[in-house]
């Protein structure tokens, strides 16, 4: 068998790779920021400057009408350096994924060390959409991905990655208790696949109504979802 | 508002045309059974024939490994009768997700005039499923999902035209109660998205196992996802 941790995260990518798009969106994750040096961190700031001038002209004007040459020139860049971050237009709305992905991983296994899974697990989802619902940047893009068919696939595809690492977290005994059996198989699948359905859902719903609470909503959907820890040692 | 029942089932396609992949899918449609003529019917057995020894042939000898003459060849036919029905390799493990989808629409409506909206919905993706396990050739589709990254990703977005067919189904009242609200589309859409992500877990391990019974499965995790009609009236 694969390793577990290595396979997670991987499926996006290797999703893109083949169909030969947006396959610059995962390149990103080394070197982490510790080690980044000056000019490492100059070309992440352009890399996300240019995706936020992307994302607001997309909601501006629409994806058609928005041109390279519109989102590198409202950086200060040209439409070459756009192209050395991004494969295409539309890639750049996504400049952070594998990222973000790798950051949930760690988050799981740092708060696996000191609290049950269950709640390491509730911990995790629920930082990731309190990053997430704090930036308007990322509400405009739920928007685009509720208005463009495209984003919404891509956006898709991209959750396999959490999904994977999810499954990973659950079916990974602290101790060696034997192979996974199908039940405590499907049951893994199924939390990680309904967690992401329900942050897709709240998300989706916060972007459509301005009053609407995704992180109540995520709070009680995982609550109902997952027993308590108490419940389940 | 654009009309909720054509915005169903236009997500996989319009991502896929998009991508320039895989757009031969969906084209299939036209004409029904009941107004097909021989040659239509011809060409349909060709294209379904075609899908089979792809399948068979990714399972057998990977899908690296497999050529479209061979999947051609196994078929009688040449490989440019093949590229008449899809637009590449991969699109043949994928022949009928468009009528499937409109399948299940129609069900959806059809069980509504007799049924409450939910048992419509429970019968109806129970339905779907029991079509799938019966089928060997579904199973080993399946086991390629599992082990295809590509293949996952287009199965979940295809997941997303049952989705927005669900959405639509649950937020379309029999009489004009107003706009929905958005605790009403949260819902809705959470339940939609975890009735996918129910499917996809029991079939996935299904696949993986071959004494788990996804129907089962499904079935206890429907009546657990949804109020009984007695309950909702």
């Amino acid at each position: 068998m694969e390793s577990k941790k290595a396979s997670a995260s991987l499926i996006a990518s290797t999703y893109f790779t083949s169909l030969s798009e947006v396959n610059g969106l995962v390149c990103n994750s080394e070197p982490t920021r510790a080690t980044m040096n000056q000019r490492e961190q100059q070309k992440q700031a352009t890399r996300m400057a240019l995706s936020e001038a992307a994302i607001d002209l997309f909601c501006e004007h629409g994806v058609e009408a928005t041109r390279v040459e519109d989102i590198a020139a409202s950086v200060g860049v040209t439409p070459r350096t756009f192209f050395l971050h991004f494969p295409t237009k539309h890639a750049a709305a996504f400049p952070d994924h594998e990222e973000r992905v790798q950051s949930f991983i760690a988050s799981l296994d740092e708060l696996s060390a000191v609290e049950h899974p269950i709640e390491a697990l509730k911990q995790t989802v629920l930082a990731g959409i309190r990053t997430i619902t704090s930036s308007s940047l990322r509400r405009k893009r739920y928007q685009l991905l509720r208005s463009i068919p495209e984003f919404a696939g891509i956006d898709i595809v991209h959750d396999l990655d959490y999904e994977a690492a999810i499954i990973d977290h659950l079916t990974t005994p602290a101790s060696n208790s034997g192979p996974v059996s199908a039940d405590e198989m499907f049951a893994a699948r199924n939390t990680a696949s309904s967690i992401l359905g329900l942050s897709r859902s709240a998300l989706t719903t916060w972007a459509e109504f301005p009053d609407f609470d995704p992180v109540r909503a995520i709070e009680e959907g995982l609550d109902a979802l997952l027993l308590k820890p108490s419940e389940c040692r």
